[in-house]
C-alpha cells in the first residue's frame, strides 16, 4: 500500500477541449484530478458537421476520457451530470445524488445553442453541438430521401429543402458538405430522385457570409457555395421553425415561407446552461465574469475556462467562443493552480490568436492567419486538414479520418449512411436508469481552429 | 424516355444474407427486384458480438442496401416494415399501410430470439440479433463498469457479473470475446476496479461446450475458455432471469441464484414473428413449411429462404440456422424464379454443408470442415478470420475490420468504447414519425460461417 497523501483535489468540469487540456496539463502538478463529464468521450467538435453529412463516423471524432487519460497516473474520470455547486461546503452536486468535494474547481462546460427566443428552434430545429445533435440529423437527412423516394408528395411538401440559418464557419461548413453529400453520393443512392429539385438553402441575417473574416475570403466563400448549389439568402432572419416551413423577413420587413422539415441552427452559441444555476455573474449570452487570470471573483481556486468564461481581451471585448481560447485558457489555469499552490500570485490571461479557418467543399476553404497571411482555396484546404489531423485526439482517430478524407475525395462517395436512431432522452448506457442523465460539456463552438 | 416493359415484379423482405443474395442473383434476370428491410443497411451478423464488445464498431459490420446495390440496374429498395401479406390480391402490406403488389414473393426475414419461454428473458435479458442489440450490450458494460468505478457497492450486487446463456458458437464467442475485453482493455480504463473480481459465466443445458462440433473440438473450446477465465456451468437451465439475478437449475433439480444485471440470451433462435402473422403452415421454431424448391405450396410465386424456411435435407431434418443455408437457398430461388418466368419447372434445393467455425479468443479458434477436416488453435483462427474478410460485404468494411483486428492485436486495446444510446422504441429515424417502425429482417443466427 502506498503512503495516503492529502493532495490538493481539482475538480474540472467538462471534457472538451478546455477540461481535458486543464487535466492534461496538471499531470506534474501535486494534485488529484476529477474530471466529470456527462458522456464518457471526448467529442471533436469541429468535425461535427462531417459526422452530420455522412463523411466520417461519429466514433472518428470522438475518443474515451480514459483512453486518453490512462497514463495519467494522478487522474480519475466520473461520468456524471453537474447540477449545482454548493459554494459554502466547496463540493460539487451531480445528477445522482453525489457530492464531489473540491480543493479547486474549474468549469469548462463549454457552449449550448442560442436559439435567440426565436419561436420553433427548439422543437423543430437541429443543432450541431454534441454527437448525437450529428447522428441524429444524419439519420433525418437520409430518412427524408427515402420518404421522398417513396413518396414524390413529399418532396412537393418540402421534404428535401434543407435550411442551414448562420453563415459563420459551422454554418457554411454544414451547407456546403450537405449540398455535395446530395450531389456526389445520395444522387447515386436515389436514381429516382431529381437531385436538382433537392435545395440547400444558407439564411444569413447580415448581408455577409463569414463576416468575422477579410471580405475577400468572405466573397469567395459565397461564390463557391453558389458554384456548388447553395442557395445564399443573406440579409434574411428567421422570425419562425414550424413542422413543415420556416418563416423569413428580409430587410424590408417582408416575410416569406419556405416549406422544410430541416432547419440547422448554426446561428449563435451562449454558454452552457449550467452557467445558469450556479449563482455566479453572468454577462452576454450567460458567460460567467472572470477576473484577468480567469478565476471566479469572491470564490478562492475557483476558475472557468473556454466557452463558460466572459474573458476580455486587451480591448475590453469577449474572447471569441473557440477551441483555442479554451486550450490556451486552460493551460493558463493549470499554470494558476500550480502557481496556488506554490503559495504565489496568478498572472492575467492572454489570449493568442493564431488564426481562424473555413472549409466549403473539395478544395475549398478559407484561412486568415494570426500574422495576417491570407489564403483560399487548395492551400487553404490543405491547411485546414493538415490542422485537424494534428488536432484531432488519438492516433487512431487521425489514422481514419484520414482515410475516409481520402476515401471520400477520390471515390465521390460517402460511406457512413446507415440510419441507427439514438435515444436522446434515454438515461445514457444503462437500461436500469442507474446511469447518469445529460447535461452539456462543450467547449468550442463552432468549426474554426487556430493553425 | 425508355419503352414501358411490364416484367414480372419479384418483392424480397428482408435484406439478411438471403435477402441480399437473391437479390444479387436476380440481376440478369428480367424482372424488376424490389427489396425491403426495416433498416437502410444490410447487417454481418457473425461479427454482432465483436461490436457488443468494443472490438469494432458498428458502421464496420453493416453497409447500406442503395450503396451496396447502386449499380444494379432492376434493383429498387423500399425501407419499411412488413406487416402481412394478402394472399389473394397478392399484395405485401408495409406499417405505414402501403400495399406492395407482387408476381414473384420471397420470404428471407430470417431469425428471432428464442427465449424458450423463460421467464424475464425479454424484459431484463440481452440479444444479439440487430445492430441496435450490439449497441446496447456495449453500452450496458461500460455503464456497469462506470458504475463500480463510483459505487463499490454496485459491484457486490453483481454489476460486474456477466452471464451468457447457451455455449453454441454465439454464446462461446461472446464470452470469450467479454473476458478478453474485460482483462485486456477494460482493466487499463478502470485501474480502480479489481478485474479479478469481475465474471464471465456461460451457462450450458447440456454436458458439452459447442455440442454441434466433434467432442474433440468442443472439449478444446472449454479448455480455452477455462484458461481465459470464463466460468462454465454446463447442465444448468436458466429458469428465471430478473433485473439483478439469474436463477439456474442444475441437473439435479437444485436452485442457485447469481446476481447480474447482464444476461446474454445466445440459447436459441426462432423464425422471425413475420412468420406468425402470414397464415401459412409452420412447424417447430415457428419456420414456414416449404417444398423441396422452397415454394409454399399453393401460392404460386412464393418462396421461404434462409432462417424463416423449414426446408429439410435428404435425411429430413430441418437445416441449421446459418447464413450458408440462406446463401445457397438464395441462388436455388433465384434459378427457380428465372425458370419459371421461361416456363420451366424447379428442381430441388440442396445444401452444400462447407464446415462451421467458432473462435474463443486470441489465436484460438475451432473450425470443422465440410470435407471432414478438423482445425483448432492458430490454424482454426486463422482461418476463421480470413472467411469472415471475405463474406463481410463492402471493401472499406473489409479493410476497416482488418485494421482493427491487426490494432486490437497488436496492442491488446480495442477502441470502440463510446457511450451513445441508440433509440430503440423510436420510428427510425425520423422525428417526425414517417418513417417504418421496426421489425426483424435477419437471416442468420449465430457466427458460425461457411468455409
Amino acid at each position: 500500500m502506498a503512503t495516503i497523501e492529502t493532495r490538493p483535489r481539482v475538480v474540472v468540469v467538462g471534457a472538451g477541449f478546455g477540461g481535458l487540456q486543464l487535466a492534461k496539463a496538471l499531470r506534474r502538478t501535486p494534485v488529484d484530478v476529477l474530471l466529470i463529464d456527462q458522456n464518457n468521450y471526448h467529442t471533436f467538435q469541429p468535425l461535427l458537421y462531417q459526422v452530420a453529412t455522412a463523411a466520417l463516423e461519429a466514433d472518428e471524432i470522438a475518443e474515451t476520457v480514459r483512453g486518453i487519460m490512462r497514463r495519467q497516473k494522478n487522474f480519475r474520470f466520473r461520468m456524471g451530470r453537474v447540477t449545482a455547486v454548493d459554494w459554502d461546503d466547496r463540493h460539487v452536486v451531480l445528477g445522482d445524488g453525489s457530492l464531489i468535494p473540491f480543493d479547486y474547481l474549474v468549469l469548462a462546460a463549454g457552449a449550448s445553442t442560442n436559439t435567440f427566443g426565436v419561436p420553433g428552434v427548439e422543437e423543430h430545429g437541429f443543432e450541431l453541438k454534441q454527437l448525437e445533435d450529428a447522428i441524429t440529423l444524419r439519420n433525418h437527412i437520409i430518412a427524408q430521401f427515402e420518404e421522398a423516394d417513396r413518396d414524390p408528395g413529399a418532396m412537393e411538401r418540402g421534404c428535401l429543402n434543407f435550411v442551414v440559418v448562420g453563415a459563420g464557419p459551422t454554418g457554411v461548413e454544414t451547407a456546403g458538405a450537405l449540398r455535395e453529400l446530395f450531389t456526389h453520393v445520395l444522387r447515386k443512392d436515389f436514381p429516382q430522385i431529381d437531385i436538382g429539385k433537392t435545395r440547400v438553402v444558407l439564411v444569413e441575417a447580415t448581408d455577409a457570409v463569414l463576416g468575422t473574416f477579410a471580405p475577400a475570403l468572405g466573397k469567395y466563400a459565397a461564390r463557391k457555395l453558389d458554384a456548388i448549389g447553395v442557395d445564399i439568402m443573406a440579409s434574411h432572419v428567421v422570425t419562425r421553425v414550424e413542422r413543415e416551413r420556416v418563416v423569413l423577413k428580409d430587410k424590408s420587413g417582408i416575410t416569406h415561407a419556405l416549406p422544410t422539415r430541416t432547419v440547422v441552427w448554426s446561428a449563435g452559441v451562449r454558454a452552457s446552461t449550467l452557467a445558469d444555476q450556479l449563482d455566479l455573474p453572468q454577462t452576454r449570452g450567460g458567460r460567467i465574469v472572470v477576473g484577468p487570470d480567469l478565476s471566479v471573483e469572491g470564490q478562492p481556486g475557483v476558475f472557468v475556462v473556454g466557452d463558460m468564461a466572459a474573458s476580455l481581451d486587451a480591448n475590453g471585448e469577449l474572447h471569441p467562443q473557440l477551441a483555442p481560447v479554451a486550450i490556451q485558457g486552460a493551460n493558463h489555469v493549470a499554470r494558476a493552480i500550480a502557481a496556488s499552490i506554490r503559495g504565489k500570485s496568478t498572472t492575467p490571461f492572454r489570449y493568442r490568436d493564431k488564426g481562424t479557418m473555413a472549409t466549403i467543399g473539395r478544395g475549398a476553404a478559407v484561412a486568415e492567419l494570426g500574422s495576417g497571411l491570407k489564403l483560399r482555396g487548395w492551400p487553404a484546404w490543405a491547411a485546414w486538414a493538415l490542422v485537424h489531423l494534428t488536432q484531432i485526439v488519438g492516433l487512431r482517430n487521425k489514422v481514419y479520418v484520414y482515410a475516409n478524407w481520402v476515401y471520400n475525395y477520390l471515390t465521390y462517395d460517402r460511406s457512413a449512411r446507415l440510419l441507427i436512431p439514438v435515444d436522446r432522452d434515454r438515461d445514457r448506457g444503462n437500461a436500469d436508469g442507474i446511469s447518469p442523465g445529460a447535461t452539456r460539456n462543450e467547449t468550442v463552438d463552432s468549426p474554426v481552429t487556430a493553425v
